[in-house]
């Protein structure tokens, strides 16, 4: 059976690369693209490399006929998110990509974000959107809200130790390196080519990036206490790919075994053997993870390192193995491309 | 059916590139990968973008037992190519990735690659592979050898222009912009991280480049004369794409509709509307060809420009392409994925 | 003695390579910096790698005492540049960046510009800016119109030999690779670094691009006749760096022998030897031209190829050299570091 | 006076980047350039980006008349160096790029390299060459060992927060990132452009670079006790620049102050205002060191970030310095130009 998609906002680079992903897939169609500011253009004139496919033409929003499609994909930026799916047919399965039903108390929203949530029903009924813990209530969720691209990597490494309490919840670091497309089709200096590449450098330094508050709900959920901990963001001079650096306290070699036994099931999670450490490149244009856990020459410290990109795993690729989940299809489908290289 | 797959020379780029296409063809198996100074190490370890595969490991040719293979890739240096497939069951069914089966006159071979040829009876059952235009000669053979991904791209501008008769073909210049892959994983200097990013430059200037004799035996056969093309190629720090822009005399127009009604009904090969120009960021790690066509301020001047990545549709891309029309497949079978941007 | 220095369009890429150059220059000194939009912010505000210098802040252009000034660097839009080097003091030394007075037939200007010019009195006494060509005319000059980094590029591979007759004049093709920074500090979607890097394409195709303009009044005065060249211009994903690589009939050892006679006195122009082509990796951050001449298989045939940086050589570099000349300062001074490789 | 100077090792990438800095030093002249491997070649043929300057021909060591050398720069391989140095005449000036004279303590020099030290009365006579922290005793010395670029950057962040007892010493976490030129000249697989670009990865994790025995001694040093840090170092694909993330516990204000405190009248080293973040992109090919501290929102924890060029400033620049100091030359000459951005 053919599933119609509509996807909102594809005139970005999440929604490109759900078109990418969506064209390998045998059981979807894509119905309705919309783009606000160019509607009525065609996907090849806004992206070349989509030429060779037969797609629907950007349109608005309010231009869809919702009642003919199956499965909605929302790339919109947030707060245009939660008042778009706010006004969504109420029954329409939704995958939204987005800040916007993330997280569940609406305060935290507020503090991260900075303006009142507008779509409060909505928000309460979202399931947060990380398939591999998360995977019951998106079966049967209408509403799913994507993970940030960091809070996903940051995730990866980290979740399976703090349900098995084999680090110490007061002393975790997070140092990301990230990729520029995370950073959207936006026009900032800082992200031309003439002055992003052949250098780096941090960003959002001291704790303010807005995904902390993922961590800080996820993390603390699975802790059943407050757990706090230091996140600093990099910019680096590639596309795609996240790389999480995680310093820890706890035993490395349970840690890895932690982690091999969380994820030995998982079609998408690669746990390398212990001491190697994983590379964006090795992950590139794909849905899969690569985790890797090293000791320290200090005893008691351990260094996690997960790798996705954030584009795919990050993104557009785990909307689609949620929308997979939503829609009663095998998890896997259309996502097990091998990652790009070189 | 499923087609049980060999591919010798595993440990390089096109080889790894054959496996990441094969890992989405529904009908192949892989059952043997050689590699001779790496056999006995998992292809995990040699290219970790595949640990989620599972692969043979590593062998050396004489280890594989060919009874069970239906087809071949060979993805070997040239000289070594010949004398490896020279050595091969009678029977098999091979595509041959390096440039030892190219070029139809042994004369030309020596004049090229310097050696005498050493598999003269392979040399002539082999048939030129490039897909488009040698389909049933191809679905035919036991042998085809995959093209050049220069003399590729360049092909894919001017063959339907020379076989139409609408250029001059004494005064055609082929401005080829290469991308580092295309040189393989070969350790030189100049090819090192150091030293190729942050700039650019010509090489093989003047008419050495190998696949001209490529370029001056098909087009001569084309013409049905002589023909001698300009070929200069720079290398660009990129890792995949070939862009070559190609400057001929003749009515724009008239060559662009002669492209246009060429490929129409050719799934991998996307003629541009008149005056835009093609760009390899629109089809990286696809099959696709895109060609556009623009005239020059100077009447009777075109300018034609085709770009494909090199290591999709300019190698490995085409081989399974190839082998798809061997093995009575439907061309297009596992070579449908959409480029990946950004 | 210490020449007094305004930079105007300061918050620019070819502004802050002047404040570079200038900061190794012994005897000019940094008065005023001016840029509209960011007047009122510091230099290390807006360009952080030049935090070390003790540098004027941004001011507006009508904040300036000219009075003061010795020789003013314009480095603003073209148009804007016409409406505000016409209203400054009559007596001030200008060296102009823009396009605004590089073409000495307004009706030229309007043609390639699309707006009637603004400032005819200064456009007329004007001197083109190509140092090596019009060193005696600059040397008495007022105003002196800085070339484009393109026409610069091709004028240093032809016109000695344009100027000798040993190449036919009616069958000229440049093909450029133009790095980013050409572009400029523009907000545009394809120069951003998930769009432009990884990838490469034409622009301009045909012969629109308005550095035409320049090869067509330059080549055609030195031929005494009209000459019209085909040039089509490359984006690459490099951030400086101009490679023209030049299709010229003619014999390649004539031509050879009359660039490396032409440039054999010139402190920045070296012509490599026969048969060796150049590279931008090798002219990086200087301001050395870099020349190189092979042969073509075919007889007759000869590509020339020339190397420079842009921002240097091509734009702030040339303008400073110019500078130096309009002051009675030696030619070299402030110029003659090292390029940065790798 | 003009000092007369040799540079061993010519032909990497350190030798040519003191070649590059010396051709802006007034009062240096280059009399000897070695190179093993390529003696007999000239310079314009290993490195064309040198073309213009007139330098000797690549020699053989013992070609060298060390008589007529005022200052030797080694920029040898380890090993090689301490067994070429010991030969050397016993009172030349010597400054060693490589890392054989780094580790006071001969037994720490065979437990981080694995080889005996084979020069052991010149390695006791040898000073630590953090021109900042050592300038007097780099006056007075005969033999100057250059730190490691890695070693550098994480001094420059940290050294003053050990002497000044404001941060918890055993806590202390340095991420580095690393562009590739620091690996230097190698032919190694992952440093071709087509596997480095595009991807990162961590590597020596866990606590096995050698750069930690120079933290090591001297933080201990420093401390008055033994001081152990993390230290994970990722490879980035750029050609310049470290970039060290440095998390500590302490209060953020008096790190801020302390660090400016102590780098207030250094030329080199800037000290951002509080809360700013540096780039790499800002120091690139210069000899500056720019430092940031912010505070976390985790109270009692900083990051410290410091940034520099490690072929500059974390090793030929740094060199350079070192002689200047020995030679009794102002500190900063030859080494004021402005980084290169874009």
């Amino acid at each position: 059976m053919t599933h119609k998609i509509a996807i909102l906002g594809a005139s970005g680079y999440t929604g490109a690369e759900l078109v990418r992903l969506i064209a390998g897939h045998p059981n979807m169609d894509i119905v309705a693209l919309s783009g606000e500011r160019k509607a009525g253009m065609k996907m090849a004139e806004v992206f070349p490399h989509l030429r060779h496919m037969t797609l629907p033409t950007l349109c608005k929003i309010d231009e869809i006929d919702f009642s003919g499609v199956d499965l909605c994909f929302c790339a919109l930026p947030h707060k245009t998110s939660q008042e778009v799916i706010r006004d969504l047919p109420g029954g329409l399965k939704i995958v939204d990509l987005s800040a916007d039903f993330r997280l569940r108390d609406p305060a935290d929203y507020q503090k991260w974000y900075g303006n009142p949530h507008a779509a409060l029903a909505q928000q309460d009924e979202a399931v947060y959107g990380l398939s591999e813990f998360y995977r019951d209530e998106i079966r049967a969720a209408r509403l799913v809200a994507g993970t940030g691209c960091n809070a996903a990597t940051g995730q990866f490494a980290l979740r399976p130790l703090i349900s098995a309490g084999v680090i110490d919840l007061d002393d975790i670091i997070l140092d990301l390196k990230c990729a520029v497309s995370g950073a959207g089709r936006s026009l900032k200096e800082n992200l031309l080519h003439a002055e992003l590449s052949e250098g780096y450098n941090a960003y959002a330094v001291g704790g303010t990036h807005r995904h902390l508050g993922e961590f800080d709900q996820e993390f603390s959920a699975l802790a059943g206490r407050p757990v706090r901990v230091q996140f600093t963001p990099h910019l680096i001079p590639a596309n795609r790919g996240i790389l999480a650096t995680v310093y820890v306290k706890g035993d490395a070699q349970v840690i890895n075994e932690t982690l091999a036994e969380a994820y030995g099931g998982e079609p998408f999670v690669e746990v390398l053997p212990f001491g190697q450490a994983p590379s964006t490149h090795d992950v590139r244009g794909s849905n899969f993870v690569h985790i890797g856990v090293s000791a320290d020459r200090i005893e008691g410290r351990a260094i996690v390192i997960a790798a996705l990109d954030n584009l795919t795993k990050g993104s557009s690729g785990q909307a689609l193995q949620n929308a997979n989940l939503m829609l009663g299809e095998e998890e896997t489908l259309g996502l097990m491309m091998a990652p790009l290289f070189p």
